[in-house]
């Protein structure tokens, strides 16, 4: 047991603006109303929160303005990541860090993103497009993510039989979850003729298989254990928290494609990180929220977090395994797929929900251990949350 | 004592490049050297070494391109701040925080920047122009960082008398002190007239009251404690560390101009802060080393961290306190405004080369001490460094 578990740091407030395709404010205003609203949820005013940390791809607004504009009477610590979707989990341990260290009381964690109506990050409008490893693919026109994923999920087809409809059933899964997701952007069904017949994007990936573009801000508030108790909301646990880069060197976009292993992401490290850390297994988790920026992710994050075999994540995904009454129900507010692409933040605040028992007939009875991942490729973080303080 | 201090994390390698107009190449190259040469200084191989750190505004590399070039066998963290001159100490802060929580066991903290070939932070070109405080200031002119100073600088001359020749007594001490520095890109002498008759860039600043722009990286490697004793250099042991936003409410810049007092910066909080984690005094302190992007911060810095009263800078700086034989030898391998600016990297590095006894002419006998800033304005961050593990 790491000495960081035994002080039992919590999220102790969820805040949500709505999520939709113009959301007519800037992201300033969008980042005040949820950071706002999780002070709020978790009952801590101005002079109890004193942190506050983003990233984002200078897409968004700057901690230090939203400290301003929520009047913080008090900022002990403020950062800025310029990264993307592998950060969620990693700024949740950092908020750990600081409570623990007694740096802060409480940190803010939040991602603002006009994410339709302002910056597309799903296209090829790069900033940075004649550096790194823009100069060699740009001149293909290979610049997107969804062109990247193509590549690892083509791969994953090819060694192991994953198909069409295996990825199609994760879509339809998280879609059934989102029908009851009053923030979820997308409440009509899915059937499989309309996901294998939907706009092939980037082949093998069809339009189902890619999260949506959304305008919205999550935020989540971390406070030291010995406060969490204090709070309106059953605290929620940090059990373990990790980032990790691949296994094997470096882990630059740049040799994205130098690997030998493309079958695999980050979640294979991090799986074992996370588990070392907590001493649970797969079976102790009740709940898996898996960052779904194309469905193809949450089958890695399935085998990489060992819900299943490598190579089988196709088949048991397909199987219902993920489905509310399957052995590992998975993002069950619909996820970035169907509840809105707040960048990887809302999969977090969904693991909180289930936690607390506050998902109506998607709650996962009993639950008690989340396991969340931010990423998709060679690096990225996690978390696994709990509503049981333990040890 | 907080329980951060027990574990004594340390810095136990610093490396630099040379310090250029023009470095001919990539910032990617820059702190791939500075990088390489802090491992070799602490004798840490690619096993050693699974953490990255880095802050950049958009002109730099990524901390996972680094590790990548580098060949780190595993990295366990990574992450890239969209920030400044405040960022050095609060970097070296979150190192301390993984190594101490057991989530890495060493971290690399750098700053690459081709600042004078490249992209020249000292200008008004920026990329968020429309946003922010930009919108109200730009219709104006105002937009440089020296504009901004000028502003403090000419409250604190109004209020307390301080005077250009007390200014360019800071500019001309630190001169002094980086004739014997052979990193430094300023080794000739300057004389008060020159400093009075140097061009004036922003009323009331001078030329000479401005740190240089350098093209060049500045990289340094922290590491848990019971590590550290066993590196090739004696380890510099981290006995506080901290980030601060301004006593008033907020700390973005959009509210600058808004405060009531503008004659004191991050470091009069920043200083009760460092004091009260290491439980030393101003008197402990042997050399401080003031983040100097202006004179006038290095003026600001003596005052808040307690060295002087507040609006007594002037003339404690002029009467030599600050020299290599006065009361608290400041910037002792001539700072930014003489050695070269890398953002404030270069900053801590010099107290460690301090508190390792290496400075040759410019050593301050016997140091055991040293505190060091990174920020000049409503926010920042520093640390209290030590040769001395104590207790």
């Amino acid at each position: 047991m790491s000495k960081i578990l035994k002080n039992h740091a919590a999220i102790v407030g969820v805040g949500h603006t709505d999520y939709s395709m113009n959301s007519g404010c800037s992201t300033l205003t969008l980042a005040v109303q949820a950071c706002g609203a999780a002070m709020q949820d978790a009952g801590l005013g101005v002079g109890n929160v004193d942190g506050v940390v983003t990233f984002n791809t200078s897409d968004s607004v700057s901690a230090e303005a939203v400290a301003t504009a929520l009047a913080l009477e008090n900022v002990n610590y403020s950062c800025e990541w310029y990264a993307g979707g592998t950060s969620p989990g990693a700024l949740v341990e950092l908020a750990e860090l600081l409570v623990n260290a007694g740096k802060c009381k409480s940190v803010l964690v939040f991602r603002s993103m006009n994410g339709r109506s302002g910056y597309r990050l799903g296209g090829s409008g790069w900033d940075n497009a004649a550096t790194g490893m823009w100069q060699y693919r740009m001149p293909y026109g290979y610049m997107t993510f969804a062109q990247t994923m193509a590549m690892w999920c083509r791969r994953h087809m090819v060694t192991y039989g994953t198909t069409s409809e295996q990825l199609g059933s994760i879509a339809i899964d998280q879609r059934v979850k989102a029908l009851h997701n009053n923030r979820a952007m997308k409440r009509q069904q899915l059937t499989m003729d309309e996901y294998i017949s939907s706009r092939m994007i980037c082949d093998p990936l069809r339009l189902f298989d890619i999260c949506l573009e959304t305008d919205g801000a999550c935020a989540l508030l971390v406070t030291a254990g010995d406060r969490a108790s204090d709070c309106k909301q059953p605290p929620v646990y940090i059990k373990a928290s990790a980032w990790v880069g691949s296994k094997e060197v470096g882990s630059d976009w740049a040799d994205f494609f130098l690997r030998g292993d493309m079958t695999e992401n980050f979640t294979a490290k991090l799986g074992k990180e996370l588990y070392r850390q907590s001493g649970l297994a797969p079976k102790d988790i009740d709940v898996a929220e898996i960052y779904d920026c194309f469905t193809h992710t949450v089958l890695l994050g399935l085998e990489g977090l060992g819900f299943c075999k490598k190579g089988e994540g196709g088949p048991f995904a397909a199987s219902g395994a993920i489905g509310m009454k399957g052995e590992i129900p998975t993002n069950t507010g619909g996820g970035m797929l169907s509840e809105g692409y707040i960048h990887g933040m809302n999969v977090i605040a969904e693991a909180v929900s289930q936690l607390r028992r506050e998902c109506g007939p998607m709650q996962v009875p009993d639950a008690e251990n989340a396991i969340v991942t931010s990423g998709a490729w060679t690096e990225g973080s996690g978390l696994i949350l709990s509503n049981q303080k333990g040890k």
